[in-house]
Formats: C-alpha cells, structure tokens, sequence
C-alpha cells in the first residue's frame, strides 16, 4: 500500500505520465500556520538540474493545498496536496527501444510480473516523481516539529563512488569516533550543504573530488552511487516502540523505500561490528547543560519564514546524556535525546547511455541503448528526500509518543512507584523532576 | 505497537521476568498441518547455549500451542503460542549494583524515559526474551512457504569483528561479484550451518579464527560484533509494494527490529555504491531453465518431519531471469525470483564483566559492574532469528500478493492489453505464457 | 483517520470550501477497465436536486481520474480521485448568524471542541460534500465485484416518517417474514428505484404519500427523516472475518459514517427480537439452483456501458441454501451465500429554515434562523450513499477472503481432513465438490 | 483479522474446545495500578449460569496476567491475558447429530465455507467462548477512564421479546423525548442493574414479566432475543473521527461484532426518523454545571476495589450543552460531552431443544434435535460484552484524542484564530477559556 505512518499518515498516488501526483496528509496537528510557501522549498531542492544558481521563480513542480487548512491554518482535517505532471504522456509510446526491453535493474520486468500490466513508463510507481508527494508531506512534518521541538534534518552527501566525505583512517576506522565528523553532525545545516552544490558534499576538498569523479562517469556514459548521511538533532527521547517498530527499524523502513537505496545503517553502522563493546558502549554523565532544551531555531531552515514563531514547547531535556554516541541517539530502539544520525546507500543510476546486451519482453537477445542524457549520480537530489522520510518518521513517534504521555499524564501517582525508577531513596524534588521529564510526554 | 504484518499478523507479548513469553498470529492459512514439533527446532536453535552437541531433549523453552489447530491441523483462527519464563521475579531485585546504574547502550534509561517506569530487567521488551515469540511464529512462516513454494531460508555468520568468511579482495572489493560467494548463497543449508557450531560460519579457516577471537573477548571480559547474511531461495517473483513497502523496506524494518542490528544491506549494499553502474546492472536472460520451480524440498531444512508432504503448488518460473545479481532478488522494490540475499550487522553486546565508568539513575558518577557471565558475541544465536524475520516478511508479502493476484484473475482478458506488457506482436501462445506467468498471481 | 478499507484501502479528503474534494483508491486488482465514465453515474445520483429527469449533460460534480490507469485500464496503482469545489469560500463569512452560532444537533461545537479551530462551514468534513470522495471510490469497487461475480446492490427508500413501504401487519409484524417484501429484495433494480425519483421509494402509493409527507415538513420550514433499506445480490460466500470484524460489524461500522445515520440492522434486526428461535432459525436446504452463479448481468445497472464484459468468474455457488433469511445472508459474521440486506435509519436534517431558540459559541442565549432552502429530507439523496459504503464493504472483504483462499489452494491435501467437514464417509465425488465449494477461495 | 483498536489494541484467540482463550492488550498507559482482581468481576458477570446469588468464590474463568506489569503496576508493554478451557475437547467428536448438521443459523457452515476446515465446536471463533478476551481487555480500559476520567458505563436489558422497560407511549412513541427514561439513563450503576438479576431489567414490573416470558420460552425449548442498552457518562467531548470513523460508526462496529446482534441505534435511533427536525434538533445551552467534571466515583462500579485512587484528572467540562440529548451524546461523529447512549438488537439464540428439519454438511434433509439444557435468551448475559466492547471504544477514541491535543498544544498560538472559532470579539478571558476548553486535549 502507498501509505506510511500510522499517526501522521501520509498516502500518494502517480506515476511518471499521468495527470498528477500528490497526497494525502491525514492527522497534521490543527491550528498550525502552513501554506505553499512551507512546502515549496524542498520540492524545489528534489527538483532534477539543481546548480549552485537555482532560480526562486522556477514556475516547475509547484504545489498545490486542496483542502485541510483555511485561511493558512490546519484545521485538523486530511491536507489534499497536488502537483501537475507536465508531460502526461510519452510521445512515442509503443515504438521505442525502451518500449521492447524491460530496462536492466529497473522496476519494468518486476511491475509487469507483479501486476500483469505495465506502465508507459515502465516501472510505474517506482519512477523518481513518485517521491513528489512525500516531499510535499514531509515539508509538513518538518514544519511542526520545528515549531514545536526546534528539531533539525538536515541530510548531505557523505560519499560518491570511492570518494568519501571523511575517509576512515588508521586512528578512527569508523567515523563514529572521530571528533571532527562529530562535530560536522553538531552544526551542518542545510544553507551549507546547499553552499556545495552540485554535490552537497560540505567539504571543499572532497566535494572537488566528487564533481570530477561523477564528470568522468557522465563522460562515459556510465553511472555511479554513493551514501548520503542525515543527522536529526533536537528530537525529544522516548521515541520509538519497543519489538517491532524500534525507531531505527522504522529509519530503515522509510530509507529503504526511497527509490535506488541497497542499504541503511544507524550510529557506528556495520563499522560498529568491529569496535569492542568496552569502547563501543557510550556511558551515561548527566546532562549538565540546560534542562530544556533551546528555543528553536529562529532562523530559517532553508528560505522558510519562521520568523514571526515564538514557540511554547520548551521540553525538559533528559537528565542524563551520553558522552559518546555510537548508539547514534537510539537504545533499546527509543530515542535518548542525542542526536540521531544514520547513513543510507544509493546504488548507481540503472539507466545509462552505454549499449547493453540483455533480453526483451518477447524473451529474444538485444541491445538496448538508452537515448538522451541521464544523471550519472542521483545522490545530491537523494538529500532532500532522505530529509523527508526521516521528518516522517519521527513525526509519527512524536504523536505515538504524546498520546501515550498524556494517557498516562492522567493517571493517579502511584505511592512506592521511584522503585521501579531505579532510585532507591529520592528526594522529593528528584522525584518530581524524574517524573516531568518523562520523554516526549 | 508490537504487532508485526499486515496479512499473517504476529502480535507478541513478554519480557524477562513475567509469567510467560509468546504471540497471537493471525491470518495463517487453513488447512495446514501443524503441531509443536514444527516450531520447536527454531526456538532450540534460538536459546543460549548452543554448541556443536545440542540435546534434542531439553525441555527448555518448550512451546505450547493455545488455539488455532485441531487435530493438528490449522483452523484459520488465531493460533496463539506461548512459553513459559522459568525464572519469573529476579531475586535481589532493587538492591544490585545493576539496578542502581541504567546499563550503557542498553534499553534501561531510554525505557524509563518512554514509560516513566521501569521493569525490574531495565529495558523489559528489549530483551532477548522477547524475540521467543517472533521465532515461534517465523516457524509457522516458514512451514508455509516451505510447502507451497519450496522456499528456503538460510542464514549464516558472514563476519565477527573483522574476521570474514570471504574478506573483499582486490579483484572482488564486493562479495557480489564473487562467484565462490554467490555459489555458496545457493547451496547454502542450516545443517551445514550448524555443523559450523558455535560460530555458524560455513568455511573452517573463518571459522576458527572467529572462535578464537571471540575467545579472545570473552577472556578480556569484553565483547564484539558481527554480521549475518542471509539468503531467500525460491520465493516468487511479485512480492512487495511499490513505494513505502518495497520487499527490501520491509525487510530492513524486519532486520532493525533485531536487538542489538545496527545496520542492513540488500544485494551489493554499500559496496554496491561503488560499482559503476555498466558492472551493478543485472541484464535479463531468458531462464533456460524448467518453466516450473522444483518440487519443494523434500528433506527437512532442519528436522521438522515434512517427508509426508506432497505439494500442488508448482508455481510458473518468470520466463525472465537476471545474469548477474547485485539487485539481491528485488528490483524497484519488487522480487524478480531470483535469490534475495542481505546482510545484518550486530553491534558488540553492551553487557561486559569489565568495569565502566557511569552515572545512576540518581545522577551520580559511579562504577557499574555487571557480575556473572556474558556472552561476548551474540551473532550466532541470531541466526534463527534472521530467518524468523525473514520469513514473517515475505509470508506476508505472499499473501498480499495471492489476493491481488486472485482478485486479477476474476477480471474479463482485455483486448489489445498485450502493448501494455512491452509485446508488440505476439503470438497466441506467447501471449498466454505471459499471463501465465504473473508472478505468484 | 479518513481511511476505510485493509485491502481495497479509500482515504477521502475535502470539506465544503476547499478547493476540490477527492480520493485516493489504494489496492484496486490491476487490468480492469475504468474510465470517468464508470464513476459519474452514481457521482450525479448523490447530487442535490435530483427529479425524475436528470440530464445526463450535467457538467457539476465531474471527477477526474489523476493517476493509476493508462490507455483506461487500472495499472493497480493508488487511482487518485479529484472534484472541484464550484463555491470555495463563502462570501459573508464573518458576518452571518451562521457564524455566530453553533447550529444545533450539527457537528460545528463538536469539531471546534475536537481540532480547537473550526471550518468557515463549522463542521469542515461533516459535510455532505465529503461523501463525493467515497461515492467515486465506491462506484470503482461495485464495477470489480461486477465483473467477478455479478454482484449487485441496490437501495432504496423504506420509510420517511412514518410512511413506510412495507408497513408491519398483524400477519408479518416482521417484513422479514413477508413473501412480498423477500420478492421485492430479490428483483428490485435502481432503475426502478430511480423511477421513483424524487422519493427513491419503489412503490407507487407509498412514494406518493411519501411526497406529501416531505412537502408538508417543507412548507413548514421543518426537517423530518426515513430509512434506506438495501441489498446485496450475488455475494459470494465467506465473507467477514470472525470476532471482531463480523461482515456485519463493517457494514454497520460503513452505515454510521454516513452523515444523519442513527441505526443500522441487518436481516431481521430489531423486529428479529421479537421472532421466537424456532421461526427465526434459518434451516438449511440443498442449493437446487444451478451449481454456478449466472454470469454477471450483461445490461448495466444504471447507465454504465458494460455490454463489452464477457466475465471468466463463474463461482461456484454454496451446496447449501437457506429456506428462510432472517439471517440477512450473514451467519457468524460471514456470508453465506443469500441476498445481505440491511436498513439505516437516518435523522430528520438539523438545518431547518424555523427559527431556534440556542446559544452562541460566545456562550450568549439567542435565535438561529438559517436563512435560504434546506432539503427537508435527505433519505432519497442518501440511496447512493448507502450502495457505496455496501461496495466498499463487500469489496474489502472480497479481497482478504480471495488472499486466504489462494493461500490455501497452495497447500497440500490432508488426508483424512473430511471428519473436519461433518462428512463422516464422503465419496470421492462430494469431497471434490465439497472442496471446490470453498467460498470465494 | 481479530484485533480491535488503533491505539488501544486488543487481539484475542480461542474457541471452545482448545487449549486456552485470551487476549494481548497493546497501549496500556504506563504506570497504573493492575491486578487480575481489576479484570475478574466482569468474567465473572459474563459467565454462564448467572443468578441473584453469584458467588464470589467461583473459581471458574480465573484470568491470569502474564506480561505487562510489575508489582501490580503497568509498564506500558503487552499485556497478555489467558484464561484456561476447562473442556479441551468434546467427548463424542464426530458420532453425534450436532456433527452431522450444520445447526441452523449458527457459524457451522459459514466457517466450513470460509476455511475448507471446522472446528469441532462448528464455527470455532463464533462461540460465546471468544468473548472471554474482549471482556478481559475491556475491564483494563474501564479502569483507565475511570481512574482518568471518571467515565461510568453501565449497560442493561431494555427488551426481552415484546416485554419492554420502557414502553413507547402515545405521548412518548421515542424513549428519547421521556423524561423518566432520560432520568434512568443518567443515574443507572451495575449493583442496581445486577440487583434484577437473572434478568438485568432495571424495573421491578419489567423485570417480572420478562423473567415469565423466558421461562415461558424455556419449557417449550425455544428461545427469545431482545435489546441491551448501554450509557456512557463522564466521556470527555472531542472523541470520534471525521468521516469513516464517527463514534458512533466505531460503537456500531463494536456492538454488531457480539455473536447473535442484529442492529445497533444511537441517541433517538429508529425512532427519531419519525421525529421533526425542530424537535429532533438539540438546542445547545450554557453549561451551568461547575466548570469541571466531579471527581471521578470513589465507590467501585463493582466490587472493584478503586478507594485508594486521588485523580488528578480534573477535565474541563465543555461550555455549552444541549438541552435535550436525542444525538446520543454525539453530533457531526464527535462526542459533545452528554452522556452517549445506544440499544443492541440480539437475536433469538439459534441452539433450542425443538426438532428442527434441516440439511446435513452430506447434503441429505434430517432432523436436528439439540440435546442439552440450552439458554432460552441470552440477553442478560450480554450485559457486561456491551459494556466491555463501549469501554474499548472510548478507550480508543480518549488516546487518539490525547495524541492530537498534546501535539496542537506544542503548537505557538496564532494571532486572529479567535475568527476561527466562532467568536468575532473574544475578550481575553473567553479566548483562553475556550482555549483550554478544548475537550479531551
């Protein structure tokens, strides 16, 4: 089924050459301020031909609100969201190439073998402009989680083919240990990822070292994948179910819908296979800084106009913290409160101009070449849409995680109950922080 | 939620010290025979202890079936499962060192953080524990699939540390494109897994150096990671969603929800990343072979006694098939029928006998001591539960895709459809091979 | 949430003044043909101001197919459904007496004590114009169940006040019981129902009195209500799941989401309360008829141009019958077989042009007059409504039980399995048939 | 599938003659007192054999907590629930009658043709056994809502055959506009309800004459149905969702899921398509009552020991109300606050000790005689079902409520929302007022 989300739940619809693709976003908090101004943005950094010069004014992909707010406020009620497709039909269809085979390590010979009817386009569904309506949706989820917990996705690319972002070395084999990715994952933000296009790579050196490779792959018609990384700083703990829906599980779910992705991996990732326990473990200090967390941030993501949010959501920071964070801000499948980062790997583009040997749907041998020019490297434009899932993700955490609060919120205190908070002889005032500072709720 | 599947819907209950562990699951089909010595030998392979020399006799983790058979046949019910907990109440609870200090990159702190209380084990549902009634139900799964599809599931320790059963060389920096690799994912079954006791590697040399590492960490009182592989031979081509549920989606969901995962890959995953895109891509040959799956095994895959089983379900091969596999049997989301492969990557167990340095629950630095014995690397107990996870996805995608098949084949033959199937002119004959065809419709 | 459906999943979106209202249709079995053409009928039978002469030229309320069919086949993606709203925001919004108060026995107080904000309409999605999402989604589910299985439903007008088409006599005080009420239900087609236009009621002395009785309430600026009965001809049996999603438990569930709805019973229903068990029993009688259902009716049921479908799907019709169907063709929740027929009680509309003596959401005591014309019965507005929701219904569960089926279909025969079916010595030739009997498997 | 509720999830498993029945209850709120003295008074009300004289000692359908809490206080993870069958299987599985015949508007056949198997009992999941783990479940919620909300809920017979409680008079043909009904309705406990027992008829002359006519039914081994009504009070407004998920839809779905229920009605129900809008409308009034609802009940509804519970849970009352309450506490699909009421239609049970001519599974006509002792009318011991299948619904509702108003409650307040609501000049006292008067948020 198209839908993700079980709280804030997000269903799309459209292929490449119909009408229109779009969604539907169902459970969106009433009562917040949102318009096409909150939404355009991403759409237009998912856009294909991003440069480091993309125009404002591009008239393309424009969104649309059908219903679910007025007067630029959600009611409450399902937000309808719309974006034409321009080019509806393919001219030659049924004449082509492309029309004979099914495309090598594309979606067209599985759709056909799932649904016994194909597409124009091949692959239907699976076409990039699918993702349109998740963008849309998650420029939603982003916006309340903003607002209400000053959270921040932001996503860059952290390798291309052989070239990496930072390279493990002798001294950090995993990057999970050194100080200075860390800190990178403290302070990144999206107008300087952006700053690096068209690689959104945000390191001179390697960003250089990327544009040539992916030049060279263009050159010889070939392709080239890569991994993109995303950090969400500022989420509240305890997000995240227990068995089957831990909040990892659920990061790799919605990363691994993302077209032309072959892997996930959260924290010290399949590095962490080989970092001891003793230095793997990340230990608990208290949390000396502030006990509420920021303000958010009053200043734009991207171009989005925050200004005028003066935010009452300030929430209790946990009182412990974590001096290392090879968890990448998960335990036990719920969140700590640390920063959650996780990578996810894309594949190189399967359609290229090379010729390839390969077989058609009237199971005869051929060549199929692939005419025009095709993007060597998909993993700049994968920014945004990783941005995306994970703002879906935790935004459904969020409400999962408010409504069980405010359930238990309700309840009676319950005498001799510290025990099974771990504190034998607490202090009255300890036991009252303990309690306000339950997570989310 | 702790309910798992849309179609075969397992819901599991239990943490380490409660009365009992076990799951409902609904949706399984009617009809079935099925009894306790179907689930027992995974749930046996699951438990602690496991050597070259398990006793088929242990009476522990015995499971029990509730509901849902009669005479040991399936009703179509909900079948209900449940185990016992030998050792319900912890006896010194509230006075230990562990019950003062939240364990380190445990699920102690995040748990009470979600809950605000906490269960005398810490992190209750994060325990191992919990994963009995997963297993008891991946048993019924995979009892299924075997019968009507001849599908099998096998999985196996692909590294420990950095000890690898086939490390990248410099003609294969991706085991994808190893053939000694891909012969082993085809042949590859449990008995000789577990003829590779205590580690589950299938290759001696690996495995002796993972034993000796292990060895190694356990001595230091420390402990390692690791990452297990698995490989799904003959299921059918058409399974999963496009979009949110891709088969590969579903089944990094599935993986993550493991305890302890920190990481998944599909197919040439990360590696892949660095492959050009003329090399990752898998062209299509016509399958010269039979146009009808073998008969499902006819030897058990361990020793569940399935020699009286005589299958009907001889499903059409697609007449499609792919030379090389880098997509790991999924392609834009969908199996093409080939074999799905995947990795999991297990982060070293957070529980060491050494001394780590923390804070308590009251906010106080202090020494957290974990007494007792530690296993130092749990990668190979979950090896069943690999194949658990594995199964209840594509059961699940199986039976959403039977029902979108059989909902297909009530529908009036269109004329002129075949242009939608990518065949200008066919012939009769072609024509209805290709109908034939549709994957497990 | 505003999702109805596990298999063929409807998710609405759209209230009064947005820009369009619409839906998207998730699950729809992939190769029907569909068109705008095979929506619009029942769109233009839900519209306002029907009479006996409805131009089908009628330019208000088109739908639009946004995605999910190509060359007017359904690809078996999401379809997505989109209305314009003619009449976006209301002119006076502010200003009017309709604004200042909540209007009585409406969902305005409800939805602002609900969302804390409130639609320029009150009520934003409990307007009638909601329902246009789920007439289209439904008139998508009622072509497939056509062409699978000649299923046909069918409602129409029983009472408006207390003028009822088939009054209780001392002889039936049940219509259940009355042979002429069972013919009725047997035969009854819209195209007579709709002959009956305005009232829908199929009964030529009862629709007149009927058209007095809205009349007389119309010219006194009052409201009054009635109760759409209909029925489902050509379900196949097995349908409903046990326990807790009865496939009467989803009909009642689809009846009260209709807007006005206040009851719902199945077969006998509330007059079966006072049927002795010896008389309401159904007893069972060798099904005589044919083996196979009739091949789908070949004259469309409104205007639908079907004359192309020559349907595969002869199922094959139950072994058994019933004498009686006081049961409603619903026993333990699942179908067997017979006509399913149901009434929904639906209140007299709560806008009504006499002044109201109420209060203010300033919490002032005060006089509502809703200015303008108000329909003073919705009862023969709501006949498509209510076929729709049966649609939805009967198409749900024919998807999960077509899923089971085929899931069974691939297992093995079990010997000795005919003591589970009440056949202690079966022949060969029983068993077969008693096996192809199986329901919709 | 046999689960029920997003939020509040409950799933169950059993039939008669297997091994146990229970449930897994999901999103219990953390930190409530639990113990199976909370569950065991309403088991032990649904049990068969109820009279005046129950006796507290039964020791039959003991329920057992095994997960889930902790020193009698919940953790917040599944709760799993079982109760033991004391009689596995029947002793005479296939010789008697009752295995030849599909009994006569039973599930035997329905499930025969769903599955392909039945269960010895017939239709296995249809038995009154099933209801064990609602009930179960459903006393956990009681406990939530009236530890959080003081919500009561109290359910008894309003009909047995033609016998009512309440009688519809010339004056009153609709118990709604009765003010002695309406006065019933709003103080009515379970200890008055089981004082009338066996007949659980409120009304010494009722109760009287129905207890006649069962017995009347009982000598000639026939059976009788009749209605159950239930009232919820104290239920916070703001419950129920837009569209398919009206409250009123999800009550009607909860109730038609009881074996043997033929229809369900809110509020004025049938009767109110009789009544004209201009009284059917209920106007809305200042609620004069304090501004927050009592405390919640310090006596047990039962014998459920509740003295020790000091709620802090103080809701804001809504503040309008209606004057009259024919919407049943639910207008627009939402509830407003008043009390919610609703009658359930039961049939006549199918099981009676007259011979019956019918069909066998064989196909041949006979005669079904069922030997035994059989319940002539089971509405008594519907009683504490309807209870508990309400408690699940509004348990549902509260939390997904709860969700949504602590995620609008992070949100910054908008400037000029107060057009919004309704109120053209809000002074700054009324604007917070209705702010916090935002239901169950």
């Amino acid at each position: 089924m198209s839908t993700f989300g079980n709280h804030f739940r997000v269903t799309t619809y459209g292929e490449s050459h119909c009408l229109s693709v779009g969604c539907i976003v169902d459970g969106c908090p009433p009562g917040m301020e949102l318009t096409e101004d909150d939404i355009q943005p991403q759409m237009t950094r998912r856009r294909p031909g991003q440069s480091k010069i993309t125009t404002p004014r591009d008239e393309k992909d424009r969104v649309q609100i059908q219903s679910g707010t007025e007067l630029g406020i959600t009611l409450g009620t399902p937000i309808g969201l719309r974006v034409m497709n321009e080019n509806q039909r393919p001219k030659d269809y049924g004449n082509s190439t492309m029309d004979k085979y099914p495309r090598p390590s594309h979606a067209d010979w599985t759709y056909l073998e799932k649904y016994g009817v194909k597409a124009s386009s091949g692959g239907g569904r699976s076409s990039a402009r699918e993702t349109i309506g998740r963008v849309a949706a998650g420029a939603i989820a982003e916006k309340y989680l903003r607002l209400a917990y000053g959270v921040e996705i932001v996503a860059f690319v952290s390798s291309i083919g052989s070239e990496f972002l930072c390279p493990p070395t002798s001294k950090h084999p995993s990057n999970t240990t050194n100080p200075e990715y860390l800190q990178l994952l403290d302070s990144i933000n999206r107008e300087t990822v952006d700053s690096f296009l068209p690689v959104r790579c945000p390191n001179t050196d390697a960003a250089k070292r990327m544009e040539a490779l992916v030049s060279e792959f263009r050159d010889r018609e070939d392709s080239i994948g890569g991994t993109v990384t995303c950090v969400i700083r500022n989420a509240p703990s305890g997000l995240g179910e227990p068995c089957f829906d831990k909040l990892e599980a659920s990061l790799a779910h919605a990363m691994l819908s993302i077209p032309a992705t072959k892997g996930f991996e959260i924290g010290s990732g399949f590095a962490g296979t080989r970092i001891p326990g003793s230095i793997h473990n990340d230990p608990f200090v208290r949390n000396r800084a502030d006990d509420t967390l920021p303000l958010p941030v009053q200043e734009p993501l991207v171009e989005t106009p925050l200004s005028q949010s003066s935010t009452p959501g300030r929430t209790a920071r946990p009182k412990l913290t974590t001096k290392t964070n090879n968890s990448g801000g998960i335990q036990g499948g719920i969140s700590n409160g640390a920063p959650i980062y996780f990578s996810v790997a894309f594949k190189p583009p399967a359609t290229i101009g090379q010729a390839q040997q390969t077989a058609s749907y009237g199971l005869e041998e051929g060549i199929l070449e692939a005419k025009g020019r095709h993007d060597p490297c998909v993993v700049p434009r994968a920014v945004p849409i990783v941005e995306t899932m994970a703002a879906l993700v935790i935004m459904d955490a969020v409400m999962a995680q408010l409504g069980r609060g405010a359930a238990r919120d309700l309840l009676p205190e319950i005498k001799g109950r510290e025990v099974l908070r771990g504190l034998p002889m607490p202090t009255e005032s300890e036991k009252n922080a303990s309690v306000a500072n339950g997570a989310v709720a």
